[in-house]
């Protein structure tokens, strides 16, 4: 299998993508909240760019009858008539379960947008990492890590996330690594302590700053979470 | 000063380095036969893409009255009608003292097309690290260590390269490190041997396999020579 990385949506070569797995990181903070989201019983994530299409989505699902909650960020804060910041610990089952999650996410949607000539989308992060590895294996088609990134910069985050799961890939066999796949792999293996490695980052910087440190400890734990959110490419929503 | 690394010449936003310090690795081997030859004496490097207009450089080089040598490879072997290979260890003293030199390299050249509007255009490698981390302070400008890479792709060399001298550069002072820029150098500082890190990488392999055992050795080596080459943006060649 050839695993490929892909350190920032920018760099994305649409057609590269064609006949892949691909496995969209944003783990500060966005995959984990449509991870947990899911794992608490969400029926189904929609991830959209703008607060203006989230408002509409929600109105037109809302006409079907359908129960709808709006999550997300804009510097890292709440979004005015929004039920949930992007904090996954307020993504709990008392309130998701059974519920359509409408979020808004810059990098992360950005990077689905940029991956659909892919054949498998998942969404991962660190609290789902063996999940969406055992899932890459299942598929065994070759595959790319895409990191999200920040504002089209790379991620250190990402990148170590990544490296991760590159790594429980690589345990039981020899994989066909790209130069830039084995770096994350090695990056990994040389800061298997995730927080000492992320912590000059700027991203994780900011949201120190920002006072979430708890979620950044919830983010940065390895595998507490099974399920593997796949991006459905016709109803254009992840379910898992 | 703010510290960037672009991994490959296929990423390089040209507005984006206006007024910076740029630094051209491609390490294995075409910045570290320009920094031996320029070592050696040759009086300039003028950095080509192709055969045909290294050989129409020359012939008009030579209407001029100038002795010009050729080197380079493709696919990483001698040129026909070609004075040198890619090999740094052929460019010596006696043979290059007060030439010119031709050499055409695709990665390299081509990054090197791509930095015109840097206010600074050096040229580095392992072997004189140091030398270019002096100058890079020197100048005193934001610095951007872009990676020639090998076809548009992430090389393990140049990028624990550039973790080299970004190390060095923050050793008296901490400087404004991108994350790309801090994963460098935490690369380095965790693989301090540069062959035991790169030894999986697919460029070193290809050279491996071609018997350039001593190639890939003398390139490896840290701070071997003090000279700094940068390209003359006017005279479209290299000089210390």
């Amino acid at each position: 299998m050839k695993v490929d990385v892909i350190i920032s949506a920018d760099y994305i070569n649409e057609d590269y993508l064609e006949g892949k797995t691909v496995v969209v990181i944003d783990m500060l903070r966005a995959t984990s909240v449509i991870t947990t989201a899911l794992a608490n019983g969400a029926k189904k994530v929609i991830p959209l760019l703008t607060v203006e299409e989230a408002f509409d989505m929600k109105e037109k699902l809302n006409g079907l009858g359908e129960e709808v909650l709006l999550g997300g960020e804009r510097r890292a804060l709440k979004i005015e008539g929004f039920d949930f910041t992007n904090s996954p610990l307020e993504y709990t089952e008392s309130k998701v379960k059974d519920k359509n999650i409408i979020i808004t996410t810059t990098n992360g949607t950005r990077a689905i947008a940029l991956s659909l000539n892919a054949e498998s989308i998942l969404v991962g992060a660190m609290i789902n990492a063996k999940a969406i590895v055992n899932k890459v294996k299942e598929i065994n088609k070759d595959v790319v890590f895409i990191n999200a990134g920040t504002n089209g910069e790379f991620s250190m985050d990402d990148f170590i996330c990544s490296g991760y799961m590159i790594n429980i890939l690589s345990e039981e066999k020899e994989q066909d690594l790209t130069d830039i796949a084995r770096t994350a792999m090695i990056t990994y293996k040389s800061n298997p302590n995730i927080i000492s490695y992320i912590k000059d980052a700027r991203h994780y910087n900011i949201l120190k700053n920002l006072n979430l440190q708890n979620d950044l400890g919830y983010c940065c734990k390895k595998d507490i979470i099974e399920v593997v959110p796949k991006y459905d490419k016709d109803k254009k929503c992840i379910v898992i």
